[in-house]
């Protein structure tokens, strides 16, 4: 677990794989973005898309599970209170492996909350040919080092 | 169904509304967001949340839901190339009923692609007490009118 006081600029954090099946691109697409180009391969190919393709929010909610599993672990779990910015520049096939590349950006301490911070991170989804297929800069909330437990350093 | 030609800034659209149950709040962390404050009562009442609250991933799927359904319609459908912001201001809770309000920011022309465009979308979730609890500014690839079926206006 990692307080405010643990993170810096330009640490890295990787994540472990996970493959995107077509049934459940359909099935998750049924409950919440039911599009043709997301249910069926036949209605997909004469889309924008040009073949079946995962809902981003899909692709969203797949990173954060990535996310939540990586090394990144800040106290107080990963709350975001919103994001900068959020691109899908190639979509997700069925059989399609993402991982997930974090980036601390920026640390910093709140004025208004003396026990919190915000870390600013860069989170790239990539697929198995290391292309991404998200990016989103997140504002994460992390709790600062408790008083009792911290030593001043240096 | 709406293409470019149709879309105006100001416009603005509703939509249905959907209960959130908490049931299906933690089968969706369970997959996707597997945190305690979305998991369990008695873990999330000692969280940042004060109380089970949904993934932020689970209100913007269900956003695309009540999206796809409303009357926003464009030609093509609802793809999304990216947002330029997004945020929660606060959490949606079990037994919320979420409803979405869209309003056309901006409408252009794609210079590279003649037969598309993009219209900028800022699309707020809000509860059942018409307090925001997700807003995001979305830029949506939408299909100009085809030139055989056009007409000169005016």
């Amino acid at each position: 677990m990692r307080y405010l006081e643990d993170f810096e600029a330009e640490q890295k954090f990787g994540s472990s794989r996970v493959c995107v099946e077509s049934a459940r691109i359909k099935s998750f697409a049924i409950e919440f973005d039911p599009q043709p180009f997301h249910l069926d391969e036949d209605s997909a190919r004469d889309s924008l898309f040009k073949g079946l393709a995962a809902s981003g929010w899909h692709t969203a909610a797949l990173t954060m599970r990535l996310l939540v599993q990586s090394e990144l672990k800040p106290a107080g779990g990963i709350i975001g209170g919103g994001l900068d910015e959020m691109r899908w520049p190639r979509p997700v096939r069925p059989g399609d492996e993402l991982h997930v590349e974090s980036e601390v950006l920026e640390v910093r301490r709140s004025k208004s909350r003396p026990d919190q911070g915000v870390i600013k991170v860069r989170t790239t989804t990539l697929n198995q040919n290391e292309q991404p297929v998200q990016m989103f800069v997140g504002n994460l909330i992390v709790l600062r080092r408790p008083v009792s437990s911290g030593k001043a350093e240096g």
